[in-house]
């Protein structure tokens, strides 16, 4: 984790503290069970809940008698039975380790989900909303960088919108991956715990029972989970790139919100430098080089080993703290994006006409003109253009070839930006619903 | 592709003769789409699919044309064109040649998901079958390579099914990820095309509309695509480690099957080494790289630019062509797999007991010995048959303090091997609906 | 391996016929020293180069043994002894497969890298060329996509020099890395062999002895070896990314070029895409995605296991003839790259001079104003430039606070192009050895 | 970070405070140099290396600053003001925040190479210690996790020691990849700096000056250095599993060290399980997934833009504190590894004497028989042992075609172990450079 690119809200939910108070809430849930069955007594469930509840757990206190018995989950039960005093010896019964460790870490996730979700709700909000008010702003379409057609603005913004519907589609079904409880016991035969205590604890906890565990949670899982997140930072990349693009100098058809008293550079004032949009470029490469050391987490040996367990402690936190705050973050730009219409006719218009020269070339097939010769004809006219010399309509209106076929006015009517726009409304109700 | 990791049925998918017989539909389909709302003649529809439906499109011939225009679906249509006659000018009308490609890419990928899904339902099939074979045979559970508690050898298969199901239920997904039709022209704005030609062809390959297409489809889908391959290769892998583990010289509780002729050393004749699983450990790394290119192919600039192409022409065919590779060689695997109950009963025994240790553990602290105390009377008695003096349930017996608080029939009655099977129909159950 | 993306040269390296070649050398330089040492008849050695040095291997044939011993190698060497008669029992004498197929891909390797070397060789060459044709041609230098301050194309294209220059020298130690022979036999203890066979054949094949093989050269070798190409990679990918800005419409300072009869678009016939650098940007995805399953295939388990094997089938292959084919696409690019220094010249003016605000910063705080001060100074008369509203001189020449600390002619000064340009030779000098 | 898997020498390099100091120092000595060259009076250079030297930066201060101008160098120098006073408008003269930034980079890159060229060293005298007490202890050697040919326990560590020597070696060239030093201004002119100053500063800083560096050092430098690292950590991987199978319970052969108070599991007081390994590969991964996004980092536009900054605020520390870590962590497990000679003795009778099938073969094909045959007549001897039905010499010895080639004293001398290790001390010699 990286301080700045780091959010209290998911901070919070991988502190140690807060891992502490979900292995609580498993055992205890777990006690309750256990008595309901007859296991241990119902009073020691009760007290269990009550002195835990009450209890501040000292990760410091915790850390020392690790360092001591060189096992997390041994020495928190010691420090809880600190506070629980001589019922403690009914926590954990026929559990191991693995079951408050799993559990606990997909609770976290399912927490992290849940607020990547509403991270991705905010971005969404902001992306009809800007589609919306730039619905029919008329800028360049560019295909390899190069102008190609005319499309609005907020088919752009559509474009991203519906990408984001996916990912927050995808993170749905992540979520729902590692939703799963384990209560297993020792290599996950229930041979010391009885599958209704799993039962229990995963209703409490709105998980569903693992339906094979072999002491741990298999990591398949959660290799689709990081992958998610990958394929999200993928798209968080996308916008930004864009967005960059579109604030160059030569282009500046947008631009990211300049605060002021902010500097662009230390060396040169006049700078105004999409630096949010790069930034997130990078925490883009970062979500995404995680999914790599989750997928060889797949392969434990065996019934399980720990070679996940130092993963997972830099991956859980890193990757979804990054990417609720490069979501965030990208929201804001969105929300705040200064967008110059202007421009965008200025740079449209750069190519003298020459982003019609489909149009013209259909045309001429519609005349009855073979699509080879069509396309050749058109290429000799718009290379000058692409020279610099002359604009594209009366380069056309001047050659004898093409004025065979097309009166002047016939030219002059596919130079129409409106004829791009049509289905304009047919997309956004596509995307949105509505138009 | 490695001719050796590769299926007829998967390389055909790929081969440059099925690419144009798709591209061929893609144009003819349209082309009736376009008769029905009057833009082109519906008699030029008809001909088109029947004298292109006829041709036998010459890939050398194509390859050469592309050479001159630099440009590979212009050269398809240009060899159309030789096929078609004068009405080939209706072909192509208002889309690009993304409209193609991209709906084309789509095409192949539903079609190799579906044999991939086939792949996975026979990894299913063997993988059940074996399970109910060894529903009970009874084997050491290990985590951390080191012998924990009981398990069957049922079990260990069960767990690898519901994984298998998991990755059965990703693949139906990235599937419909996929699964997405773009016939929208330049810069997608259905300008020289109506969005109805779209559906049309949609509907006819089986796909549905791309809602924004900006040219392109827009690459988030595939890279979730490829990541789904990359979560099954690691589960591939997984298992694929298992067999190789139970090979072991030491472990050999199953063997791949080695069929007579087969020689596993040119220098040591007497080995027989497990490298098919290997292999498999060997083709699921492959598996998993390809899922970065695709993460990194999501970011195309503005509308679209064609850096993406040069990486799906390798993972396209590498990926699906691969996977159902080692899925087909997985499940022959799994179909013949040799398995060995003897030695695993022989290396069940082989701790001395030790593995009943959680059961005394626990059967002190219900005597009402602490947690702790139970922890240490217990690991006091472990150590000497982890360095081979005596065995456990002996030492045990005659340990004062443990005597105290277990009779020896009680401590025998810990060493009940069935105690730790007793829920494998729940978890069978659990799995495959049955037990 | 994709066709289009593949040299003939780098190909054959990798090709069955080189490989049984290759085999059969190591095999027949074997045979002379374990002549020389006595073990095997001098005639035989003698034989065993005439009939295989004559032989022509049939591929088909050895691949139709390997199917019934399922082993290659056993496969060759039955075909080898249809060729060479009773004498080839003396052939392999206390060798195991892999002292033949691990010396045999690192002599493909090292030949692969030469070939890439000399691709490096040309693009420096280009490089270098296109660097003094422009040493002092004047070019805006951008930071952040933003006008920054003047630099040359020339030392654009110099830094790109250097830095093919750093990748030289990494697969010059890539190529060292992997130039290893090693004829061990089983578990490399060179029990059935003696270490002079293992130092002839590493001397007649230009290598050197593996100082322990285990029966595998090490893959962290290898490893090294893929993750030099796939930086190697990443800076093609830069320079790649570098032209495909300078070619954008609204740049257009540079521009790939364009021959007659190509067309950029099959429906928008007036455009010239960068396709050639695009299709580099993604094939050094490719080529850094290799570099993955190299590293995995490290922690191969004990002496020795075969997972190695699949993934160089694919990568060995692959990321040679990839970034073999990409170095020369990317050196044939720089070659016949279009430069426009008028456009470069007209994109230097854009922004009214004030690329020129560091150089008044500093001017004025040499008159004794804060930094802090200055900043805000050079900031409040940038700012109205950005928004188009005014040139820089004119607006400093106007503010009080600026006119009151540098005189007309001095703001005149500080805008002079040649200011920047005075280290040019400098940097050439290091660059090249000469300005 | 993660605290756990980090070491307080390591994670001060990265500390904000060694931070801030090493970006005073590249400043100060800058300002030494501008006074050098009479840019700015030697006076101030004085003020500035007394005030500041003697400054306790105020991390919180300068966050607290950066809050409003949203730029970190400009915090930093604005603090230093506070320290310096007037003099203070000297500093940063004609530099730009990169020169800065990059150059300390590098010199906290080439500190924590210093440190991880260190760890090696530890590592590599462990595994010197351990690989002459184990010189000529015999243990089984294994190929594909089978048994095949006998080698020494001190010929492993040999073979990981020179591994490690080549990451040693690679590290120093990592070292020298990024001992390079930016003081070039904006863009990378030189137009407001003197070369002469960054040659100064690169001297005192134990740097080189970078060639060319477009205001930003070229990170294909730092692509190289995580690649790396990344290759090491694989190799790190390699030994861990190597120790994870020889601790399984059926092999047996060594143990990590199990200290007095340790518990292996909350629930089976009998385990004791090679956690420091595991975790050792689950480090692994992380330090290999860190290579990625540094490559990413290649491919800045033009001459820079930030995106890479980001990934470096993670990968900087997260690399190099887990490599660290987990090489000391390494070096611990091999200077206390506990070696079990007796149960490598155990393990090598376990498979009836087919360890030495090889030599029979060998020795049956210099008695005449055919390679083919003698691989026959060795195979139909061995399967029965690998069945258990019998054992290797006198199944041998009772075959009728064997024992027409092979006296029964022949035959015995074959099984002789010393045979395996005639060359140890040359393999020995190679490695350590003694025997």
């Amino acid at each position: 984790m990286v301080p700045r690119y780091a959010r209290p809200e998911m901070v919070s939910i991988w502190s140690q503290e807060t891992k502490f108070r979900i292995w609580f809430e498993i055992e205890a849930h777990a006690c309750d069970a256990l008595a309901d069955l007859g296991v241990i007594p119902k009073e020691a469930a009760r007290t269990i809940w009550e002195k835990g509840g009450a209890a501040t757990f000292d990760v410091e206190r915790i850390d020392e008698i690790e360092r001591e018995t060189k096992h997390d989950v041994i020495a928190f039960l010691t420090h809880l039975a600190e506070f629980v005093g001589p019922d403690s010896r009914f926590v954990h019964q026929g559990m191991t380790s693995s079951d408050v460790l799993d559990t606990c870490l997909n609770v976290q996730l399912v927490r992290a989900a849940d607020l990547l979700i509403a991270d991705l709700d905010r971005v969404l909000a902001a992306l009809e909303k800007r589609a919306f008010e730039h619905k029919l702003t008329p800028t360049i379409g560019r295909s390899h960088g190069i102008h190609a057609e005319p499309v609005t603005f907020g088919l752009k913004l559509a474009q991203a919108h519906v990408e984001f519907q996916r990912n927050r589609a995808r993170l749905v079904a992540a979520r729902e991956e590692v939703a799963t409880c384990a209560i297993s016991g020792a290599v996950g035969t229930f041979a010391n715990i009885d599958p209704r205590v799993e039962e229990h604890v995963a209703e409490k906890l709105g998980l569903k029972p693992e339906p094979v565990s072999t002491q741990v949670i298999p990591r398949d899982r959660h290799a689709a989970f990081f992958a998610a997140l990958a394929v999200t930072a993928s798209s968080v990349e996308r916008l930004a790139i864009e967005i960059r693009h579109l604030q160059r100098t030569e282009v500046l058809e947008a631009e990211e919100y300049f605060s002021a008293g902010q500097k662009g550079s230390s060396a040169m004032p006049h700078k105004r430098n999409p630096v949010l949009t790069e930034n997130l470029t990078g925490l883009a490469r970062m979500v995404r080089s995680y999914a790599l050391p989750a997928m060889e987490n797949v392969a434990l040996w065996h019934e399980r080993d720990i070679s996940h367990s130092s993963v997972e402690r830099f991956i859980g936190p890193d990757a979804t703290i990054t990417l609720d705050f490069a979501l965030n973050r990208l929201a804001g730009v969105i929300e705040k994006l200064l967008i110059y219409p202007e421009r965008m006719q200025k740079n449209l218009d750069l190519l003298g006409g020459l982003v019609h020269s489909q149009r013209v070339l259909l045309a001429l097939t519609q005349k009855g003109v073979s699509r080879e010769d069509a396309y050749r004809l058109v290429q000799r006219n718009a290379m000058p253009v692409w020279r610099g010399e002359g604009d594209f309509m009366s380069l056309l209106k001047g050659d004898a070839e093409v004025s065979q076929k097309l009166s002047e006015a016939e030219i002059e009517s596919l130079f129409n930006l409106d004829f791009h726009f049509k289905h304009v409304d047919t997309i956004f109700r596509r995307v949105f619903g509505r138009a």
